[in-house]
């Protein structure tokens, strides 16, 4: 019962993608215009739904910064009309011509961008990802099958019901945006399993949860992983500056993936830098754990265990190091960091050099915070996700990153030798 | 003891492509120089372990085109040799900044090319493979974790010993090329969990075999599938043109994967192009299956079942089917086709654009054999194989597929607000 439900929804994108592969520009984005027009004309009844999905989180005493995320209102919902709009004006990736190669035999060959196809997206409570996520999808010309969190199952109905409703107007088939409405576990093993239908599987949630999507899935998954940054601050660095840095990346949002969860100074600006940069991390709540050389000169500080260089806090933490050199930084973070987002401060031109292209991370830095690894920020314009493997995208993932390429090839009739 | 030597070898290649990681173009190039040395040196040594591998393949009484796919000779060995000095002279893709953006923050952003990491490759009978992919995976600096056919056993183990020589005698690290030396077929099981050091796995074999792998891979897979490939002749085509792409795209090389295995022909040119085009076909030995309206027309001829319009002969075997426009064409390639490679041909521009934009397969051409979907004749200069996946890489796979990106952040101490 179960699995025909889901195979049938599986099978109902994949046909809707091919109408979405053929679809013009100006039809996506009349599709994103009819969104809007629904979630304004059907906002009350998202109120309704998500007044349901709220009382029973405050049944089961849902942790108070789950509620605040699972909330919507009117403001929050002109919030994500703005994403659909911002969305709408994204130029098309689709049908971009991003290699010509002249071959000496008169071939043309072309290599186009054209939509992934059918693409899941399994997520946790926010229910924003249900409109930000489809739209992505549907402007780079892709079906898509949710799978959202069971907190927000009605909010995230009600939000599927509109997309559908915008499909309807604008006369593109309902297919193209699936919701797999049960909070059964075993749907989402279910979904990995339908690689005949899926193209790819965009997991967004919990460490656990992905990392059981990339050991299950026989749909190719991007996996977005979690973030243990560091950053290095070299005997030359501006110490003002690093400052700034570590305080910004830390402190200003400490639950998302881009934030600093390691320092690791040079032994030379250790004693100097230290000392004022745990003060003003302290009194902002930061708690410091430090390696043996860290408390000497830090005195009341909780030893940092090898576990906690390992580890992604997603909290007011840190862990100090005091390193040798630039080598032993290098070392440290390609062994034990997540490869996410990890920085350098310095002033010395070579060492900024080596660091960027030695340490193996989706996005590296030299004197900026590993904050700005975002879709925003990098100036994609939007973001599905952020990446942290190495096969198709890696780092911040926008529209290009939802598409595939094909080889179009001009003849005149040749044939092979 | 399988499971531990397993993890050994994917866990010292990992550490091995730490250092590939950072190695110049020079520094490679003089390794591949290196490994061509010792073949030459080691022939001998490598003719005698080949003999072996011929005495237990025809104890076995292994094919006869297996066998000679196994056989090396001197020839043989002079042309890997070739083949490595083709990939020493390929333009080296790492370190490639493949795109700039000026943040209004000051942040400049650049996208580079950097290596995947360490590469598995899980292959069948052909010995040379041991060589080609080892010499691309090296060249884009990528470690590799071999498995090879249990056939070619000794072959392999010789080769891999010698390019572990020519890593010795350039000072790197031999964990550049690790080689699982057993015929366990537990050992492909093994791989597909060493995600922990494994970045990508690249299947090279039958359908079955890449199946599988898909199937129970917790490492990213690129996929090499199947080729369904189709040559629809349209109403406006050049009659004497079509003969000869159908005639090149099946009777040229039948046994590869870009070769056509369905024709499908416009009803209006149908009763004349038929007639001519089945009798050169079946005086190179081509069976014909037809649809009704084929039979029709060519009396003497099989009737094709449904199964056929899905399958991948590999052999001198083609189904015929007469379709009534455009449109019904599309469906069938789309519906029916494995996505690698299809050809339109017409002598109506905008028949051939609609095709090209329609039909979504990894190559689609207008006028030209399927033939040619390959790394050398796209110009890639080599080849590690055609994925029919549509993440990370889709058709011909050269050195650039080979790598992944990281974006490389300069900053003057920018925070986020």
């Amino acid at each position: 019962m179960l699995d025909a439900d889901i195979i049938k929804k599986a099978q109902s994108a994949k046909e809707a993608s091919g109408i979405l592969y053929n679809c013009t520009t100006a039809k996506k984005n009349s599709l994103l215009k009819a969104v809007n027009a629904r979630l304004r004309s059907e906002t009350s009844a998202i109120l309704k739904a998500n007044k349901k999905d709220l009382k029973n989180a405050s049944k089961i005493g849902l942790q108070k910064v789950l509620l605040d995320r699972l909330t919507l209102n009117e403001q929050r919902i002109t919030q994500m009309m703005d994403g659909v709009k911002d969305v709408a004006k994204l130029p098309d990736p689709v049908g971009n011509v991003i290699e010509k190669i002249q071959r000496p035999n008169g071939l043309l060959i072309e290599k186009m961008r054209v939509p992934l196809g059918a693409v899941g997206i399994i997520y946790e409570a926010r229910p924003n990802v249900t409109i930000d996520a489809s739209v992505l999808c549907l402007k780079s010309g892709n079906a898509v099958l949710l799978r959202g969190g069971s907190e927000a199952l009605h909010t995230n109905k009600k939000l599927v019901e509109i997309i559908k409703m915008a499909l309807q107007d604008v006369n593109l088939p309902t297919g193209c945006v699936e919701f797999i409405d049960t909070t059964d576990r075993k749907a989402v093993q279910l979904m990995l399993k339908q690689e005949k239908y899926l193209d790819v599987i965009i997991p967004r949630g919990s460490q656990k949860l992905i990392s059981f999507i990339q050991q299950n899935s026989a749909v190719p998954v991007i996996a977005h992983g979690e973030g243990n940054c560091h950053i290095y601050v070299d005997s030359s660095a501006n110490l003002a500056n690093a400052e700034e840095i570590i305080f910004n990346a830390k402190v200003q949002r400490p639950s998302v993936c881009n934030a600093a969860e390691k320092l690791l100074v040079h032994e030379k600006v250790a004693e100097i830098f230290l000392p004022r940069v745990v003060q003003r991390l302290r009194q902002a709540g930061v708690e410091i754990r430090g390696d043996q050389k860290t408390r000497t000169i830090i005195k009341d500080t909780v030893h940092a265990q090898d576990a906690d260089w390992f580890r992604e806090y997603l909290d007011l933490i840190i862990a100090v190091k005091v390193v040798k050199n630039l080598d032993e930084a290098i070392w440290h973070i390609n062994h034990y960091g997540s490869h996410h987002s990890d920085a350098i401060v310095t002033g010395n031109k070579t060492n900024g050099e080596r660091f960027l292209r030695e340490i193996d991370s989706a996005a590296v830095y030299v004197n900026a915070s590993t904050r700005f690894t975002d879709g925003f920020e990098f100036g994609l314009g939007a973001e599905i996700g952020i990446s942290t493997q190495k096969l198709h995208a890696r780092g911040p993932m926008g529209l290009v990153e939802l598409t595939s390429t094909k080889f179009v090839v001009h003849g005149k009739g040749q044939i092979r030798k």
